[in-house]
Order: C-alpha cells, then structure tokens, then sequence
C-alpha cells in the first residue's frame, strides 16, 4: 500500500487527536493508501519531541516553513490556532501539498477566502475538519434528511454549550484572546453548530445575533500554562471574544433557525446538539450520547408516534461495520479516523474531500454575518 | 366555610379545566373559602348545558353581560378567546367582581393595559392563570434561585413546541385567526415561556425575533367545528397568525435569553421547556415530563457534578403534600387546583394573587415588542 | 342518571385515593351510573369525620357492619388493612352488595379462595383495584401484546421497587406486621408486579424465591401514629415482614420471568417498572413515567430499529379522550378514575369488571408460592 | 522503553480488540514497558495473514505449542474459543509466559482451577479480561462504594441482556454449542454480570437459576462462516446451550442478588447494566452509556435527593487523563487498552494484575453453582 507523508504543524489537543486518527485509520479501514506520520512541528522543541515520542512521529521541526518545504511531504495537516491557519495553509498550497485544516478555516473571511483561492488555484486537494461530520449519527441523520424522511424542514435548533471556563480564576490562553482565536463561544464551538445546519439542512441567507462577555478579566497564564487551564499568576488581562452568543437565522430552504453557543452552561460538558423538524419526520442529536440519533416519523400509525432512541451502532450505519459489534460504541477521537479515512478515499479516487475550504468560507461568512449583527443590532444577510 | 361564588365565562377546554379545579381545591387544600360553581356562560345554550352538567355547574347562562350583573357572583373567571378578554373584565371589575383570566390577558398590550387599569380602580382581586408557575417543579425552581442556588445567571432558553396543526388540511379554527387569537404560537405558547422567564429569571430589556407562518392557508372549519380539529370542508380561509416564533433577549439582569415556540416541530405534544444557567448552578425543566426537575450544581465536588433528575414529588416540595406519597405524580390539570388554592389564600389574607394582570401587561410587553422587532428587523425594548 | 350508593371502609391512603375516583368519575366520564359518596367507615370517628368533610362523604361510620346491614348501599368499598378484607369481603357478598376490594385481596390464599366463593355465591360484581391495569400506558401495551406486537413472548421483568423505610427509624407501622400486612414488599408492591405480569403475559406454573428483612426492629409507632411514618417513641418491636423479596419464574407460556420487591432500593420512590421481550417486539414501562411506553419493533428496517418512548396522551390512547388533548399529562389518581369507570360499565353492561376476585385469588396463589419457596429453597409450583 | 514480546492466540472479534490495546496503549498511557506485536496465531494461515495485516502484527503462525515454545515472547494472549483456554494456558505456564486470557476463564470448574494452579506453581502473571472492570464509571462506581458512599448494601441487580442471535436462522456458530462454549447466555454474558457483582459488591454464598433454551435447532453455519451469523445452509443442528439465564443470588456480605442474562431481549444492543442500593447511596450504570455512572446520595437534602447522571469524563475520573477533555467520550475499545495499562504496570510494579486467574475461578464457581441449580431446582452453594 502507498504511504502519504504526513506533516503535523501543532501538537496539543488537536495535533494528538490527529496524530491518533492517522495512526489507526488503516488498522480499521484498510485502503490504497496508508498515512505515514512523518513530521510533527511546533516552536517549542522539548514539547514536540515528547509529542512525537507519544503521538508516534518519526521527526521533528520547530520551523513549519521548513516543513512545507521537504519534497518527501504529500499532506500538510494544520492544527494550530487560527490566526496563523491562512499563512500555513496558503504556502502549504503553493508548495502543492494537499492539506487538512482544523476549523474554523480561518478568524476572518478574508482569510478563509484567500486560503480557498490559493488551494484551488493549487489544484491540491483540501479538507477541513468539522470532524463531528464524520459520526456515525450525524451520517446517518444526513442520510434520513436525503431519503425525504423529514420533508420540508420548518425548524432547525442547534446548540453547543460547554462549561470549562465558568471559574473567573480560569486563565487568559489562547482562545480568550481574539487576536489568536478570532471570537470566542461563536468561532470555537458555534461554528460546528453552523456547520452542522449548513450540512443537514440548508445555507443561510440571513442571521440577527448579540454577543456577551461575562467575565471581562482573567488572570494571565503563567509562563508554560497550557491551553486547557493551568492557573496563571501574573496579573490580570482583558477578555476580547464572547463568552456566548446566540443568533436566529433564517435559512435559504425557508426554515427557521436558532442557534446558541455558549461556555458558561454549567453542567454541559460538551453538549453539541441540535434538532430539526420537518413536514414527515423530526430528529434530535447530542455529542455527549453520540452513538444515539433520536428519530420521530410522523408517518407511523398515530398510536405509536414517538422519538426513537436509535442507537447508532448496526454494520449498517455510516463507518460502524469497520468497528464493534452492534451496541459497542465509539467515542470522540474516531470522528477524526473517519475523516481521515473519508480524505484517503478522496485520493484514491481523485475527488474533493467534504468538508473542505469552500465549506470554511461559508461558515466563515455566517460567523461573519452574526459578528456584523451583534454590531449593527438587526439582521444581516450572509455573504458572499 | 364561606362559599365563593363563581361564573365562568367559556366552557371549552379552559372551561373544563378550570371547572376541576374548582371542584377539586376543597378536597386536597382545605382553607376558608370554598368555591361554589353558581354560573357558566357560553353563547352556544346546548352546548353550555351539556358542559355545565358534565363540569357541574349549577346554572347556564348565554349572555355574559347579565352574569356580570348579578349580585351573588364573587368572582369572574374569564376562560374566553383572548379577543373578548378585555370587554368582559373590564366590566367584571366595573361591577367589583374579583376576576380570574386566561392567558393571554389579551391580544393588544393597549387592552392589557387598559384591563389592569380598571382592576386596579375598583379594588378587585385579580389573577392571571398562567397556570404552569404552580408547578411543584417550577415552584421549587423558584425556590433554588431564590436561595441562591443558582449564583448570578449567564444564560437563559425557553422553548414551547407543538406539533397539532402540523396537517395542512387541520382547518382555520379560531386561534389561527389574528382577530380572535392576537397572534398564534407567540401569543399562545411563547407567552408561557415569557412569563416563566419572567418568573424564574429577570424582566426582559429588549428583544429580536422572526415570525413565520408554514401554512398559509387553510380549510375553513365546517359549522359547529371545534377548537381542536374537526376538520372543515366549506373552501380555504388565509392563517393570519404565525406557526413560529422565535427570539433573542436581553434580560435586565445581564443574562442572555434564547426563546423559541413553534407549533410544527413533529413529536413535541407540549414541549414547554427551559434550562437556566448561572455561576453556581443550572436547572432543566420539560413540561412532558413536569413531575421532574433537573438540578446541576458546582458547588459538588468535582467528580460528581452532574445534573440530577429530581422526582419534585416529596412532602416537602411545593403543594406536594396535599397530594399523595413520594414518586406518585400529578398531572396537568392540578396545576389549576394550585392556582386557584393560591387565588382563595390571596382573599383570606386580603392580599394580591400571583401572577396577575401587572404580570399580564408585562407579559404583552414581551410580545409586543417581539412583534415590533419581527417587522422591524432589529432589537426592540420591551416597553413601558 | 341513576345513583349508585357507595360506602367507603378505610379513610387513609387509598379512602383518599378512591373517594377521588368516585367523586371525579362523571365529570370526566359520564355515562348511565353516577356513584353517590354515601357513608365512609373507620374506627376514629373524629378521623373519619375529618376525612368525611375533606374527601366529600354525606355521612360517617364507625362500625363496618352496619354499614353492610344499610339497604341504600349498592356498592361496599374495601379499603382496609389486609387482615380485615375477607371478613368484611364475605359479609358484604352475603348481604347482597356489590364490592371493591383494594389489593393484595387477602393475607392468606385461603381467605381469598373463600372471598370468591362468596362473592360468586352471591352472583354480586366484585373488582380488585390493581389500579396499574388502569394506566393508559399499560392498557396500550396490552393492546400491543394482543395485536401480536411482540411475537411470542421469552422474557419478563417485572420489578417494584421503593424507598420510604429504608430510615432505621422509621416505626413499626402495620404495613410491617404480618398480622395485618400479611407481608411486606411481596404483598404490597410485588404483588402489583406479579399482576401486571399475569395481565400482560401469561398465568405463573412455579416459582423460587428469597425474602429478607434488612432492618429487624424498629420502634413502636406513637399512639395516633399514621400509617406514612410518623415516628414513635415508645420502645421496639419486630418487623415481620420482608423488607425485599424476589423470585424467578417460569411462565405457562414458556416465557422465563424475574421479579424484583423492595423497600430498600434507595431513590426509587415509586419505581414500578416491567420489560417484556418477545419473538417481535419490545416494551418497557415505569410508573414514576406513567405516561410514557418504550417500544421496540424488531419488523421495523434495521437501521431504525430502536426504543420509542411513547407519549400515551393522544386521544386514540385508551382513557385519554376523555382526559386532555396530547401531551398534556395525567397522574397518579387518575387510574382510581379508570377502575371506577370500567366497575359503573360493567354494571351497565352487567358483566363483571376486570381484575376482579379471581384475580385476586391467581395473585395470592403468586404470593403463596414464593413465601412457599422462600421456606423450602427450591421451587414450588403456582397452585391451584 | 523496553519492548514487551506478544503473542497473541485468536485473531477474531477478541484478537482485534486485544490488538487495539496492545497497539494503543502507549500511546496514551506512556510507561516503562511497550507491547510489541510480535505474532498472531490461528490455524487458518490466510486469515491469520490477514488480521496481522490489519492489526498490526510482525509474524503469522498456525500452531499454537509453536509460539508458546518461542524464547522471544514474554506474553501470551488467549483469545480463543473457552474449550481450548486450558491447555493453551497451562502450556504457556509452563513455558513460563506471562498471561493474558479471555473470559470465561474456562469452560468448567476444574479446568479454571487447574489454570490457576499452573500459574501459581509457574509463579507467571495472570491476568483474567474482564473488560468491563475498566470502564473509567466502574471503576469510579467502585471508589464509591470503598468511600462507604453507598453504606451498607441491600440490593444487587444486574442484568445483560442482548439480542443478536434472536432470528431463529441466525446459524450454530461455535458461540451456541457447548462443546466450544461451555455455556450460553451464562457464561458469554452473565459471567460478565457475575464478575462486576464480586467486583463491586461481595463474593456470592449460594444461587438458584433457571436457564431457558426457546430456539432449540439452528441452521449449521456454511463452510468458512464467521462467529458474528454468517447464514449456514446445510442442515441444521441442536443448540446445546442457554439462549437465557437467569438467577437470584445471596451475597456473603448479606445483600440480595438477582441476575438476568440473555441474548433474546429485543433492542438490547450490549446491555449490560447493573443497579446497587446502599443504606447511604445507590449507583446504576448501563455499558450502552457507558460514559455515564448514575447516582443516587441518601445524604442529600430531602428536596435535593436525586439520581445524578455523571458523566465520567472528568481528569479526576479513572483513567480519563489521558484521553480527552471533559464531555469528550470513549468507546468500548478503551477498555481493552486501559487493561493492558494496568497490565504493564503490574510488571512494571511486580504485582499481581487484577482481575487475574483467581477471579476467574471464582466466577466459574458462580456458573457452575448456577448450572447446578438449573438441574436441581434449588439453591446451590458456590464452592470452593
């Protein structure tokens, strides 16, 4: 089987996230192409030595324009923050590699425009990982929608709430800081429920939303803090994204959409969920029970109406036969091996991966639109 | 005991539900006054008899003026469609009549207002039957706000969802008019989850929303069709009221607010839902499932935080213990037996029942401006 | 409407549960009879006169048998403590009255085997209040079983569970002696589960069983003790009674059975539950969601195969109609309302209402070889 | 790091898993000794090929004395059918290999007693794979109960129920004769419900039980069949096992125990489930949820008293660290891997693994006192 050399640039949740999914792919779905983990980069060298050691990498680099540059590298895969995405992705293009981007694509629309121009004047092939595309559930929800056992769709509610910064005491990283992360709750977790929606339902024409920051100072991460929290001491620093933002859209199909996204919930841990009613059939979903699809077909006899709890674990639903047997479910870091496995089937068969930057650019212009809205107070249309 | 003297002015599906609870409150929550069911109007005289016989009223009567008028009645109850609400309280409390009325309290906030003005200038007890704040589960959901339990609150949703004229060919009944309804899941279902966010959580600074309507036109109902569905064969009639109303909130308590009611979201009988999120503490509540109340707190330790499923059916939980033992629940129609318990302690102690028309008026205020903001295409203060 | 004269023997728990039922009855369900609340009868006149007022009784008693000796009493209600029901049962047959009996129908198979002789002696209707059958959610799973829904039958799991005298200090009510009680959680909540199992599957040939009693003393109730726990202080006494009995079962259908009792399963305060699994189909129920039903459906496509959790509120549901529109909940109560109901047609229709003495005596016969079994360690046989 | 030599025996359902972990775990739970795949073995060369393609292995072999005679292998893993456990074992003692080995230990008493004495005398480390002990919620339901969270223990139920081979022609696989299997539903399933009992309760005194076989001849499986229901079709054959069993159990520790397993439950994927009452607090737990641990405080205030649903993805949980943030859940697989860990650290450590071959004996005396007692009708002590 070919190996496609694989370049990491970042290393912490979603370097190892991906990392595993490179690793295990050809253990469950067996293909043309086998990924070979190549290189993993990132500026602190004694880190990305102990991740390479752990993720399984055979070299390391602190530079990633070196790493764009080797000849012996077919996919570039960009995990870093999101203010440097374009810049990586952009040179990754022009030096021809194909490239898996983490979402969102980029923290501004002009960016995610630019890095769409350049991977398809490239003519590489690109993905973007809105890995939750890739559960089983959400498949098999995609494919109900498809079978018309929905019908017209009316109403669409998605929502991701999380808790993991409600302490004042957590500290100012990365993600609270719009210079690296773009926006907060909407750009880190609103944009899979967008994504979701673009994806099950419809495009977007038009969002009205507003934008709350709670807790306007933290404490400054202490040299060496991680991204997910080590408590800093060194004075205190401004808050600059949202903490939670919610916006109404109304969708190009003619359905209404709600949307909250928000990481003050407590209790919600990873709550990504969402349901979405049609004239014939309604479904609901929640990340945290992700091997479930809830199912309600108003066509079944009156008496027996209701939501099914389907469990989504049968050889055949979407990616299942390569795991368990039915009733064993899978867990969060095989939506990555999914994705994986979805991008080396586009390889091997020379099409588009789905997700990929045209999906980021139009997520992009949806967070855009709702940006825009929490600032002129009314709606505003999605666009390009 | 004194009996209280009651008319009821309706006798549809209100009508029978208030009829209960008249009957009922005497035999549960045992206090000094008791009601006495002296009087039902409705213009339809069979139909009043039938109902009067089967609710166990002791007269009938057709014209609801001349009920207003008599002596022996202490208390008006007004359980009409919302577009008669104003003319028949107002002159309810002319007469000095305490008065008991359906929600919405009316179809304008100029008749809301004008409604409260009049009780307030004869004197009269008056209570407005939003019957789920007398949820045990509310109640105690109360009751942990109040206690702090919650801390300050981020993020508020309320959602009510139906689905019984999901049928394109479910005729034009009366609350699918404007001029009989006022407006049709906003005014019918999203006025319960405004008043319950009023309650629990904060007055509402300003608002954004969307309304749509699926159907736009119906089957007129046949003679003699009921509220609930008889379907209809005499040509089509235009729905003027909206299928779907959804919004944003600003609440004066600096907490964010997301509001959806829909009357076409497939397998939601009576989905009146609403999850409250705060520094110390989240609570869900699900109207299907209205016995329970799930409670979240972050003052456990760590490893056992998570949301529990309270069973809110323990002596010491709110009106409980007039009921029956622990984990044997109630339904729905007791939430009216609570009101009106509370409505007769309100005349014992001479004080005013809760909610009532001030709660009303605030409520319309809500709607109002959600209907301002649906046309406008921005934010829109909730005023006065 | 012709009268049906009532007399009520016991005013606690069920007195209050019952006299419900025949006070709401005919506003919900009107039809030829309407029960006129006669006389109740119990011990303490002073209590029974309290209960008279509250639960809506013209008149009161205190010697049961010249309650039975009345000629204007049709229909003599048992709602006493076990020991007392057979001689109160027979004596009512004998004087020619039409009889409710609360469950379990006697403390002993031989008193019930001699109850139906009397009552079928007397040719006079006797029903058994094993309110669970009344549950619309139970009767539409009997539906569903009837309708072949599930196929043939293989496994039953019936299990009862509570926990309100877990407190080593909760006292020595009657429900824990055997001279009244009979037993423990067998006769009061193990029995419910053995009936609904014999409703909705099939007759038991043999069972094997253990019984245990956690808590072997508890303190004397205080004079004027209540039967729900309020705690005495007047030294110990024995409990004699199993505090948490199961048993296996084999089923004349072929079908294996298990059955769980227990007082001692804390946080399970009404946890009535069952899942019956056959050849087609699939049902679970639980009690503290009286309103709901999961089905499964093994004939449904593959990949939507799953549990539905069935809202039994919709008007084809068996009861509801007469109850609320969808989605609107019923409670405990209401299930008294049903029995009452479906006792007045078998009256009308002069047939014998269901479950009944016969019934009651199959139940005991359950009850008999489990205690049977529980002495012997091996199994014994459901006789006769 | 020093590399840990593996044989593994089996390359089906058992090997892919146990390769996963093998493959995994250093990946996530760094430590001082690697798995290194070194050889697969099963007796049909293409196949073995085929799996060590897949899953990773350096070598193929087809006898089994062959690899237990290799100076290079350190460990050996059994995961082949139950009747050849025994003599792989004790040959793999002998040669003085460490010891992984599927469940049921064996299948009969005396051949897990005489793999335990083989280990013993070999002075090897043993480790028995029952998974489900290393679910991050077991284990935390564990420390539960060691903190005296649930007191004094009244009640047991456990239950695990499937339904995979329910359609009459799903084939006589190896998995339903009891030549290779030894038991049915018992010993496939109920050993698994059995183990968690002595894990999480007490050791148990003494059974009864019946077992039930409703599908008594299948299609004999076509040539090359797999476990998982190839369909056969040539002839059919007796099935010599349990399709269900069932049994209630007296713990030494004093509580109640009532066990189901089967494989006829419509709609029960992997449902393996248990529920734990305490004087102080209650657990319950479903492997289809595998993520969550629901619990139940007594110590709660009364109007607090609730079933919690924690999701055991927190860091403090066990061995979550190392995987994912909260909310981000694992699969069935990672049970396997999390064994392997505690494995690799008993060497590390040079302690005994648990559960080991002690468990195993002790859980075959539970099936066959349960077997005994199915024949005798009575209870039957577990001995030794």
């Amino acid at each position: 089987m070919p190996e496609i050399n694989v370049a990491l640039l970042g290393y912490k949740f979603m370097g190892k996230a991906h990392s595993n999914a490179y690793r295990q792919v050809g253990h469950f779905f067996p293909s043309k192409f086998t990924p070979r983990l190549r290189v993993i980069c990132g500026r602190d060298r004694a880190a990305v030595e102990a991740a390479a050691r752990q993720f399984g990498w055979e070299e390391v680099e602190t530079d990633w324009r070196k790493v764009i540059e080797r000849k012996d590298i077919d996919v570039v895969d960009v995990s870093t923050p999101g203010h440097v995405h374009a810049a990586q992705a952009i040179a990754a293009a022009e030096a021809g590699k194909h490239i898996i981007c983490e979402k969102p694509l980029a923290n501004t629309l002009a960016d995610a425009q630019a890095m769409l121009k350049a991977v398809e004047k490239a003519g590489v092939k690109h993905m973007l990982m809105h890995n939750y595309r890739k559960i089983p559930a959400v498949v098999f929800a995609k494919r109900l929608v498809e079978d018309g056992k929905l019908g017209d769709i009316y109403h669409y509610h998605g929502a991701y709430l999380q808790d993991w910064i409600m302490d004042p005491n957590f500290p100012l990283v990365w993600r609270l800081e719009k210079k690296y992360a773009g926006s907060g709750a909407l750009g880190d977790i609103g944009s899979h429920a967008a994504d979701l929606a673009r994806y099950l339902n419809s495009e977007v024409d038009s969002v009205v939303g507003h934008m709350t920051t709670f807790i306007k100072e933290r404490p400054l991460p202490g040299a060496g803090a991680g991204a997910w929290g080590a408590k800093g001491s060194q004075g205190k620093g401004k808050v600059t994204v949202d903490d939670d933002t919610n916006f109404l859209a109304r969708f190009k199909n003619g359905s209404a959409g709600v949307f909250e996204s928000s990481r003050f919930c407590g209790g919600r841990r990873n709550y990504n969920t969402f349901q979405m009613y049609g004239s014939k059939g309604s479904i609901a979903f929640n990340l945290e029970r992700m091997n479930e699809l809830e199912f309600y077909d108003r066509t079944d006899p009156q008496a027996e109406q209701a939501y099914k709890t389907i469990m989504v674990t049968e050889s055949v639903h979407p990616y299942v036969a390569a795991w368990w047997p039915p009733g064993h479910i899978i867990g969060y870091e095989h939506t990555f091996v999914h994705a994986v496995h979805d991008f080396l089937m586009a390889l091997e068969k020379d099409t588009l991966p789905s997700p990929n930057f045209t999906d980021g650019v139009k997520n992009q212009a949806i967070l855009d639109a709702v940006e825009r809205s929490a600032k002129s107070g009314k709606w505003e249309k999605v666009k390009p």
